[in-house]
């Protein structure tokens, strides 16, 4: 795991000053690394019953994509608004500074299916809360939420309270 | 290929009243239209010597990453702008209106790579058009441009002369 998490370069100052940004496209770039990650992570789902993969843009489909592939599922996207073509419902929520919104596909899931949420990285977790609401009020069921790495100093996970999660590497 | 296609929704006047678009989220939540899309893309690559593939945002990232996996490759990513924290090169091209802009982290790859250029959608061609004078200029060598899908009506394959050009499902 330590050879994966050298992989994740740190940016200093992005995206402002005082931030060391965790850059995953070192990992994904170099075929082992991705092509081992993507293998972990599916590692844990292979007895699970998972009916489908959401990744969350955008780099969330690039782990969310492999997974699905990997695990022979389809995949939805949790887009940015006014990406999605088709009827959506929306939610907003806050962040440090104003607040995001994001859209799914009205008819993306169906009540009772069970759903992996995947996204590159946990740092607050006020994105991927945002999807777990959104999916639970579409009548989803989510078995965890996984992330390639997560920035444990953040708290996320206590964001995402009652909710499984996991990341694969831990800063 | 037929039932490939049959999976692809049109969505009326999005983006604006007029167009017809395909909307391919309703192909990728298919577990088996999904998997069979990748199985088929990758299948032309198997004996092709490909050093990386590159993925172009958003949508892009979904069939890049499953192909990358597929075929046991990392994936680079070219983004929309501010959105790699790592220095960049960038192209601007021109739009119906307006221009965009995309970026790449400037090591993302070394002159003489072999690279695969993954989008899901061949429309009129400008993007990826820009996405292919990004990597020529950095020295890759563009082994193929891969689409999902290709709206042949556009003509994008004349933008894109010179380069090698696939799409899996043609409208």
């Amino acid at each position: 795991m330590d050879q994966l998490k050298d992989m994740i370069r740190e940016v200093k100052d992005f995206p402002k000053p005082g931030i060391g940004f965790k850059d995953i496209t070192t990992l994904l770039r170099d075929a082992s690394s991705f092509n081992r990650a993507v293998d972990l992570m599916a590692h844990r789902y292979l007895d699970v019953k998972i009916d489908i993969v959401l990744g969350v843009e955008a780099r969330g489909f690039v782990m969310g994509a492999a997974l699905a592939y990997k695990l022979n599922k389809g995949v939805i996207l949790v887009r940015k608004p006014g990406k999605l073509p088709y009827k959506t419902n929306s939610i907003s929520y806050d962040l440090e500074y104003g607040s995001d919104t994001l859209e799914i596909h009205q008819d993306a899931i169906t009540p009772g299916q069970r759903i992996l949420i995947v996204d590159d990285l946990l740092a607050t977790g006020g994105t991927v809360k945002a999807v777990a609401d959104l999916i639970t009020n579409m009548g989803g069921e989510i078995v965890e939420c996984s992330f390639l790495a997560e920035l444990s100093f953040l708290s996320g996970r206590k964001k995402l309270e009652g909710l499984q999660v996991y990341s694969l590497l831990t800063f």
